[in-house]
This record gives C-alpha cells, structure tokens and sequence, in this order.
C-alpha cells in the first residue's frame, strides 16, 4: 500500500525504456539518448520502494501522503560514482598559486601537493575527518546526489588508509545518501617509499587489503595506473589480491597518457575504469568487449585545464558511459552532479539526455547497483530528485545555479524549497 | 555613528590599493592582482555607507549592531555589468536541440532562436517580463551580485522596446539589487525589417531614443556590431543619436569575427566594449589609449563552445578587464558571477585575484560606477558579500556551489544561511 504520491509531475524522467521494465545501463548513443520522458505523471512510493508510476490521475492511492509537484521536473537521483571526499585540510591557496603559473615542483616545495593532504590525513582524527567528508556529502544530496561513492587514497599506510575508510563507513550512517566505499591505497607513492616502490606495494597487498577486507571497509578496490603512478605490472597484482579478498575492482586509466590502462581494466574484469582522457582506440574496443563502465570526469579535465576525454567516441563505440564528479582537494573541488551534466554536455559534446543516463542509471552500473538504483521504475529504491524546472533540460540549459527543490531518498523527501 | 560592525573578518578583500585611498579601475595584471586582503578585519557602516575598516577589536562602535564574520570571507559585491535578464519565454528545448546537433536554420525552422523570444516579448505584459527578470535578479543576489545591469533588446520595436524597459525600471524598485538599464534597440534586426535596415535604424534613431531619453528609461544605449547585425557605420550613427540624447555608450564588438567593433567603441568613446572573442591587436591598443573597459563574459563562450576572448593579451596590454555574466536565453543562461570566475580562470587563465578585481572594481567602472561601488573603501556604498570560506581563493578553488551565506545591500542584511 502505498505511503506517498508525487502528483502532477509535468516532466518526469525514468531512464527505464519503458515504465516498468528493467533497466540496463545503456550502451549506446540511442539507448542514452532515451531517458523515458512522462509530460504529466505520478509516483506512487511504498516505504523505501517505488511502486507504481503513471500518468496523472489515473489512479487514487486513498490514504497515502500527497506532494504535489505541478511546475516540477522529477529525475532519479544522480548516483556520483567517483570521489574523493574523505580528506583533511585546505588546498584553495595551492590553486590559486597554480593560476599564479607555479610549477607542480613549486607548489610541492610551498608544502602543497597531495603530499600536503596526506601530511593532513595522517594527523587528523577519525572525526575530522568525517566532519568535512559529511558536509561535502550533504551538499552533493542537496544537489541531486542520492548515491555516492568515497576512495581512500591520501593515507598511504595501513593505519591511515584505515582510518579514512572508518570515516567513510560512519557518512552512510550519518547523511541520508547511500555511501560506497573503495579502498584506493595505490593513490600514489608515499614518500617514505618514494624510490622504492615494492615494500609499499607488499604493505598494499599483504596488510592493506586484508585488513579492509577483515573489516568490510570497502566494496571496491581501485589502483591509478598511469605514467609516474602504478605500473600496469603492478596494477594487475594489486587487484588481483584484492579481487582474492572478495572486492570488486575500478580502475583510474589513462588520465595522463595512454598507458594500457583501459586494456588493463578490461582483462581484470572491472566493474569501471575511469578517467580516460588519453584512452586509445584499442583500449576502447576491449572494455567494450568486457563490458567495463567508461566513467568520465569532465570536472577534472575542467578544473586542470586538460583536454576532455573522446566522449562522442566512446558512446559512438558502444561503451557504458557514467559522468562522476572526481570531486577531491587537488584536481575538482566540486561536489555537485548538475555542474558535472553542464561539463560533459558543454565541454564533451554529450546531448543532455545522454549526459541524464550517464550521472544515473549508468553511474549505478559503474557501481555495480543498476538493479537498485538509478532509474525510477517499481521495486526500485525510492531515489528520487525534484527539480524547479517544467523540463528537464533545464537542468543544463539554466547551468550554475542549484534547481533542486527536494530530495527523496528511500522514500523520505527532504525539502530545500525556500 | 556606525549602525552595524562586522566582526572578526577572517579575509576581507577591499579591492582598494590602501584602504582608505579611492579607489580606481585596475589597467594591469600587477594592479589586478592586488586585491587588497586583510585577514582579521573589522568594517563598521552607517546607514547605506561604509564608514570605517580596520584591523579586528581596535575600534568600538558602542550602539552599533554587531554582525560575527568568524571564519568568513568577505568581498564587494559582484557588479555584473552585462546581462540581458529581461525576457519572456524559454529555450530550453532549443538548447536540448542544439546539443544533438540541429543547426541554427534547423533551430530557427522550430520556432526558436532570439525571434522566439522576441515574439514572447511581444506577446507578453511588462508585469510578466518584470516576474520572470525578477526571479533572476533575486537568484544572481543570492550568488553575491549587489548592482546589475539589464539591456532591452528582444522588443525590437519601440513599443516593445520601451516596454522591457520599463519592467527593468521596475525591477530596482522590487529588489534590493541596484538594476543599470541600457537600451539595445540595435540587438538584431526584427522580422519585418530582415532584408532593409534603413527604416529600423530610422526607427531606432528618430523614435526609440528619444523616447527612452525623454522617459529616462536607460543610462546606457548598445549596439550588436558584428558579421551580419550592425555594421561599423550603422553602429556609429546609432551611437551618435544616443550620445546627443544624453547617453552613455556601450558596443557588444567582435564577437563573432574580428570586425573593427573595439577601434569603433574607442573612437566613440563608450564606457565599454564587451565580448571581445575575436578582437585584434590594434583593437586592443585602441581601447587601451581611448580608457575603454573591456567587458569579457566567458560563460558566452563556454555555452556555445566558442574560444574564450584574449584574457591575458589584453591584461597585458593594460587593458581594464570586467568580468559579466551576460545572462540571457540564448547563449548564457546563468546568472552566477562565482560561475563566471570560475570559468574566468579556467577558461582564459586569469588568476583569481584578478577575476575578483575584474568582477567588482572594474564591473563598476565599466557602468561609470567605481566612485560609488566595487570595492570596500569609506564613503562607497555598503554593497558587501559574506562567504562561508576561511579565504577568498576558495571562491573559485570551490566552485559550481554556492558560497554566499549573506549579502549586506546599501548597508542592509539580507542572510541565507541555514
């Protein structure tokens, strides 16, 4: 029986091909482009689950909760699939510095870098860290963000990385949203191994990933395989010990050169390789054989100043395309989804439809949860976004302002409308 | 007496050589780049106007209300300089359309394009237009811009003209915001005329002006000069008819190709030349010898996946760079000034303490506005922006969310915190 009704809905998206089927995270140009359009709907909502969509009026649910949403575009929340939000301390001045023209050497030597963050990972407390992880995580919800996934990756030793994914356990109790946790301890180098990278790689695969997998502390495991960072060699091996522990994989691919990254993802079986900006024709039709998400971060390219990774490209191949934020203190300080829709439409040449797919029901099969999230159809979990729109490419066209009214998630609406 | 002190300032950012000196649009990246930060301040105002600025608890203001800014930074508020706010319709679809690859005539051929909004205009009330403008104005407030400039333009005739004007005189009347109006007649030559000018340049010079004039509905008059609008010669007559009624010049120049729009608006005199994307070399050194403000509006860019204008040639050429949203329906619809310096910096690669400079100080040299607003000095209006950031980097480094907690208009609190 149901318990809420969102009535008049004037545009409301389901990125399911038909209302009521079961979505699959769409492959294609035309599969994205389909983002299942209802010009006057309703939402029926059974405690956490959708059940019932339709068009308006069309049947009365006696005794349920009433939200009229005439005016309103309703989409599935977005799901923000890559993210570093669980850090400590301030890198504002660094950028700054970086618009200034230092050099990456001179910021290192101004103590700034993703050392500075780890400097301030190591001497934080659990709770300062989820203090800050939680305010990003609550705007990134008041921006349309139901799901949201969080990397270790700037602690750099056991102890540390643990405590980051302590403090990325203790969000999903703390916010509404849906938190995933991917354990990235092959971030980087640390220092102290700087030279010498096989004892930290030993620490990675004999302490590191058991340990978290002891705990539960991370679904995913993820490695930046790249010129400078991990080695493909290297990759391999640490998820490999980790798939051996029960963890899914990700892997953060040809960012800066075209590296094998994306071959790489594709013989691990990776659920996603991100990233991609370099990816090469070859690394496009392997994760298109292994059915590897391509997840794009235009905010990074956005924010570095770099070229956009080939988006029409690898729609146009038939890749599974996901849009997440990379939000992080070095290379995207941004949490909010609609920013990223913009930046993939503007700066990728993605079509807005396309660019809905991606940030929701194929940022959930990025993280492996197309079947519950992601798209608005019955059974599914009730994630669902209000926007102050009669459309939905509002959201896009009218960029760099938040349109979100309210959030649903699991069923229960939190309201931001003035 | 002072009426209200701000406390505990942890940065603010005067725009001001010396607090305490007048202050004076900024012609070099050297002068640009000094904003003029005091961490730890405290600013007292009385009634509309800043009355003092020092170091944090060396004054009293006993009976002055007490404002705590722990942990804030604060700026003058935005000037956005350049926008076309007023408006009826919408076109988002067309977007939509855009980004799936219609073409302009295929746009046009569905109803959209400017003449889809000027038929809106047309058919609209001015108590419409007003609402819609309103929300924006409001919205843009909210995101720290305190004075706004709005142009008419989508009328196309001088009934329709005056009307859009009229809803922009309306506007500073219902919204804190101070709202500069222009007339832009000559934004685009209206159906009836397509094919022969002469009788609407007639119209412009002989009816619209000196009606705007006699009801003193503009500051401003504009001219679209450019490849298939208005041409140099056209451009200048029009000019010449608003001066001679009183007016002050502005030219939206070289947008679309490098047309002599930048030498016409230094010849002219006007305040200002804006766009700028294809200006020359010898544009450049025009405006800089005649003290034209070169209005650079990179959201524009962005939205139609255009080259950003020559930020750093013409900052080193000594060039008084502003920064403006030029909010409108067809090529920018965001009225976000944080929006547009984060694209200021990562777009045209200026720094943020230039965008900050060329955003406030030089935004109100470019509306003649610097003697009253753009910077924190004794004796300017109290027009000051609160940011929940323990410094002003952050307002770019964290971009693509808002960071205003209040905006303080002519000495009145106007708070949005949670």
């Amino acid at each position: 029986m149901p318990t809420l009704l969102l009535e008049n809905i004037a545009a409301l998206v389901t990125v399911a091909a038909e209302p009521g089927t079961e979505a699959r995270p769409r492959r294609s140009g035309a599969a994205m482009a389909d983002v299942g359009v209802v010009h006057g709907a309703d939402v029926a909502i059974d405690g956490e689950r959708i059940a019932w969509i339709g068009e308006t009026g069309t049947r009365r649910f006696d005794g349920a909760e009433r939200m009229d949403c005439s005016g309103m575009t309703v989409l599935p929340g977005f799901v923000d699939s890559h993210t570093h939000v669980a850090f400590a301390g301030d890198r504002a001045r660094e950028f700054a510095m970086r618009l200034r023209g230092a050099t990456y050497q001179g910021i290192a030597a101004a103590g700034g870098g993703i050392l500075s963050t780890m400097r301030a990972v190591r001497s934080g407390t659990i709770d300062q860290i989820t203090q800050r992880a939680r305010g990003l995580v609550r705007s990134a919800f008041r921006h349309g963000t139901t799901t949201i996934e969080a990397k270790s990756g700037y602690g750099l030793d056991t102890e540390n990385e643990l405590k980051l994914l302590e403090a990325i356990a203790r969000l999903g109790d703390l916010e509404p949203a849906d938190v995933v946790a991917t354990f990235l301890g092959a971030h980087d180098f640390p220092p102290e191994h700087r030279d010498d990278h096989e004892p930290y790689i030993r620490e990675i695969v004999e302490r590191m990933i058991p340990a978290v997998a002891e705990r539960n502390l991370a679904r995913f495991c993820d490695v930046f395989s790249d010129t400078g960072y991990y080695t493909v060699e290297e990759s391999e091996r640490i998820l490999a010990a980790a798939r051996e522990h029960g963890m899914e994989l990700k892997v953060h691919a040809d960012e800066l050169s075209s590296f094998g990254g994306a071959e790489m993802a594709a013989r691990v079986g990776a659920v996603s390789a991100d990233h991609l900006l370099m990816i090469s024709d070859e690394g496009i039709e392997a994760m298109r054989e292994a059915g590897v998400v391509a997840t794009l971060l235009p905010g990074t390219a956005f924010y570095l100043r770099l070229p956009y990774a080939p988006a029409r490209r690898m729609i146009q191949s038939g890749l599974t395309v996901a849009l997440a934020t990379d939000c992080n203190p070095g290379s995207n300080m941004c949490e909010n989804m609609q920013m990223t829709l913009a930046l993939a439409c503007m700066g990728m040449r993605m079509t807005v439809e396309e660019a809905i797919t991606a940030a929701t029901l194929n940022g959930a099969a990025a993280l492996g949860m197309s079947g519950e999230v992601g798209s608005i159809e019955p059974g599914k979990q009730a994630d669902l976004v209000l926007y102050n729109l009669p459309d939905y490419p509002g959201i896009v066209y009218h960029y760099g302002v938040n349109q979100v009214a309210a959030v649903i998630k699991r069923g229960r609406v939190h309201s931001f409308r003035d």
